[in-house]
């Protein structure tokens, strides 16, 4: 792989780390469209790009409602080729959604879509050697469902969609909101669908699908956990739910209606309840990230403490 | 959760979905805008909407380089307000990127972006009642990384990068590309970043990080892999690694100058290394995909095949 799309997790950097401010002055071209209005005190700030660390120059749009999309396009095309004169990797050029019908002059000039959010979308241009090697975004949609398992009865939560797969039981679940921790969406899940209050325990299994329809064609991660139950007295969301019950573990492990990965996670889980969790479980630990100052939780199986402490650094 | 964003994993469908047709025909409003360009021959076609399973009502624009952006919003205004008026959920529009100048005029009547990639942006306006409930887009991006363990040696690969976290030991790996599995990432990227060849084992260990400055503020999933090496003779990625070395476990599980991440995963391979992997692997099975007609793979703890066996379903 190669430098920019390198890393794993620093790369995308590219886009937003701020180093010194280079000044693109837009020369203005001779011969313009019919028509087109130039103005002065837009060309005068809207091309302010920023350099990353990476080599690649980003420009914030602003309100531009001057600037026509004749006079952008000459001033971007002189200043990408000043970018690239002076070896720019790309140019990141981020559009407030009221500004899109400049999207097209940027699109005839070579640049893409990037990707785009409620109001502002980004594009990009890649002025390096070969193919782009510009990092991509984001790639999958995570969903989460909740094995919620009462030992003392051996009874497990399942529900029946109305919306798809009738008549197969399966774990409430659903996908993640944006920020949401995998445990969080469990447990989340589980109370809207069927009124349960639950508590995460651990991490069963890890399901990766492709170019998934209910994805839009990107790819799907779904993943179930182990929940432990806090209240029993369902109260079903009608328009989720056609059914929802406390059901016999093992009558799930060998269900004939229910979906595979059901199966499978029902079986695990019987195993173990009869041989112990640890057989089974990914257990959680959260530590402090570096770069957001926020944590972030790591999942593996259960490691002995003797193990943990090898090292001193953490 | 609402209907329309439950089921984790169909709901999105609602984009895609083909039902009947709809035909929206624009009334031609009043009083239009000075200057505006009536297209009858535009008009005729570019406002015919699919209508999903869910409701929602799906739009497609084509070459429509004959339309100005004021005709086309007097015509999405009067179909909305007849697609509101038919008791439709949600409208989604699909614009070429050459084509960006009419989204402009759909963001003045309440359209946000959904998504864009490369020559497209898919647009969403929420009919239903209360906050919207449509589906997002993918949330995270997926960062794998390779732990190559030579078993008769003892010994595991590892890197220095060459961008960042200078002189911290740590697995090769980056992003997986769209539609990779995750040990055919940790196997590639284990390749171009030390000419060593391996095989996929099992998964390790998964964290979970948000609001990542290297996903674009998306999160971010990073899995760690055991893989057994198919070659031992390295060839650094000079643009992407400063160091490449065999080191012994033992001495990565204490050192100093690595990650919390990449210490943990040591340690694990050392305890599986002395009490055997089955005590940490989550091992891969395929299964075939019910909606893509391709394959999924789900990964969890070892389960013994009496278990796996007790249902027919499968």
């Amino acid at each position: 792989m190669l430098p920019l799309r390198s890393g794993g997790h620093l790369r995308a950097l590219l886009a937003r780390v701020r180093g010194a401010e280079l000044w693109a002055a837009p020369r203005r071209a001779s011969g313009g469209l019919s028509g087109a209005q130039d103005s002065p005190t837009a060309e005068a700030g809207w091309l302010r790009g920023e350099v990353d660390r990476f080599g690649g120059v980003s420009v914030r749009l602003g309100a531009l409602d001057c600037l026509d999309a004749a006079t952008f396009q000459r001033g971007l095309h002189a200043a990408v080729q000043q970018w690239r004169a002076e070896g720019r990797a790309a140019v990141w050029l981020h559009v407030p959604i009221l500004q899109s019908r400049l999207i097209a002059a940027a699109a005839a000039l070579g640049f893409g879509f990037h990707h785009a959010e409620a109001g502002a979308a980004t594009l990009a241009l890649w002025l390096g050697p070969g193919p782009s090697r510009l990092p991509g975004y984001a790639t999958h949609q995570v969903g989460v469902a909740g094995a919620v398992f009462d030992e003392s009865t051996r009874k497990i939560l399942v529900v029946q969609d109305r919306n798809k797969l009738k008549n197969m039981w399966k774990f409430p679940g659903g996908l993640s909101e944006p920020g949401e921790d995998i445990g969080d969406t469990a447990v989340r899940e589980v109370f809207e669908e069927t009124g349960i209050q639950s508590e995460f325990m651990s991490l069963l299994s890890i399901r990766q699908q492709h170019s998934h329809p209910g994805a839009f064609g990107k790819s799907d991660m779904y993943i179930i956990c182990r929940l432990k139950p806090r209240s029993f007295s369902i109260a079903l969301c009608p328009h989720e739910c056609l059914r929802c019950e406390w059901m016999d573990l093992a009558q799930l492990a060998t269900a004939a209606n229910t979906t595979p990965v059901t199966s499978r996670a029902a079986q695990l889980l019987l195993y173990g309840h009869r041989e112990g969790f640890e057989k089974i479980d990914l257990t959680m630990e959260q530590f402090p990230a570096v770069y957001t100052g926020l944590f972030y939780k790591l999942y593996h199986r259960e490691l002995p403490d003797s193990y943990k402490t090898m090292t001193g650094v953490d």
